[in-house]
């Protein structure tokens, strides 16, 4: 204990943080301590006032600190196109990309039977109902391409399908940049069950 | 600004946070919103109040809520003996080896020539003053063995000796656990001058 209580409580919570361990808090708090009290107290705030302020969108389910988020306010973005995906961060991904301009569908999971995660935490008639109050002519099912991930898609496919509407699903296969030689069987198997024709 | 401007501004500043890229400050955004109001509050309360509440021990120079940190407040230690180390965090490292018993002096920095740092603003005269008005029989000299420790340790060795105290350095070598073929020139040639005669 050769360091005050208030170092030691702080360098605790910071190394509860996912992705830092003891030493990389250690290094923050040393760090902290030697700026001002002005821009610790700022990252307090900071900290403080996204947790309170920020909430779901009331229509999809992403971060927002108004009623609706920045994509679904978005009059520039395709309004019949929907993108379902389980995790915000799915759709800060897809987003990322810049190659999207639909809107989207949080689902804040995913069928999980082993956690006894089934369709009914899903909140899914609130997807269902966005599907016909919002007039969506093609939903894309962007959950994760693993075995949960896999189930919630074909759930949801087979629960909006007989609504008329297309339902489509992400595409899998060999990763871009990558070597053939490293991919996994299922992949590769996947990637050559799921060739396209070139075009020249 | 498919996110919300307080999710944007906090991943700013966990992002110029030492060892925090921004994918990991985004990362730790999407943790932190999933936390309680109230664990959130208490680790910006915890940032607060560890800036506000620790400062430097007036004796040696450690961090401290006190007016004296924790060391030399520590009746069991040897107060004697006195290890200079540049930076807070060299002491904390020398602590963690539970090998030293004395008492610390923190230079808050080194003789920097390229940095235009010299003897004059490392405060040196509070060291003689400690050195004199704590009986000190051994001053061991722990700045980092490189260019500017190393001179670093030249000057306070020169400024502490006429005062009749004992000063040591750390010693220098091949670290414990790493192959000699590794080793850089330097330090495997001061590895071989300062050999030691080998005890049975």
């Amino acid at each position: 204990m050769y360091l005050p209580k208030r170092f030691i409580d702080l360098a605790a919570r910071l190394g509860g943080l996912p992705g830092i361990g003891p030493k990389a808090a250690d290094r923050l708090v040393f760090y902290l301590l030697d700026q001002s009290e002005e821009d610790v107290q700022e990252l307090a705030d900071a900290l403080v006032a996204a947790r309170k302020e920020i909430r779901f969108c009331r229509q999809c389910g992403n971060f927002t600190q108004d009623d609706l988020c920045e994509v679904c306010q978005d009059v520039s973005r395709e309004t019949q196109l929907l993108c379902v995906v389980e995790e915000i961060r799915d759709l800060a991904a897809i987003e990322r990309t810049g190659a999207y301009h639909g809107l989207y569908y949080v689902l804040h999971g995913r069928i999980d039977p082993i956690a006894r995660v089934g369709p009914a935490e899903l909140q899914l008639n609130l997807l269902t109902e966005r599907v016909v109050a919002g007039h969506i002519r093609e939903v894309i099912i962007a959950t994760n391409p693993n075995f949960n991930g896999d189930i919630t898609a074909m759930y949801i496919a087979k629960l909006l399908m007989p609504m008329g509407v297309r339902v489509t699903r992400i595409a899998t296969g060999i990763p871009k940049g990558s070597d053939l030689e490293f991919a996994d069987m299922f992949t590769l198997t996947q990637a050559l069950e799921k060739r396209t024709d070139v075009e020249t």
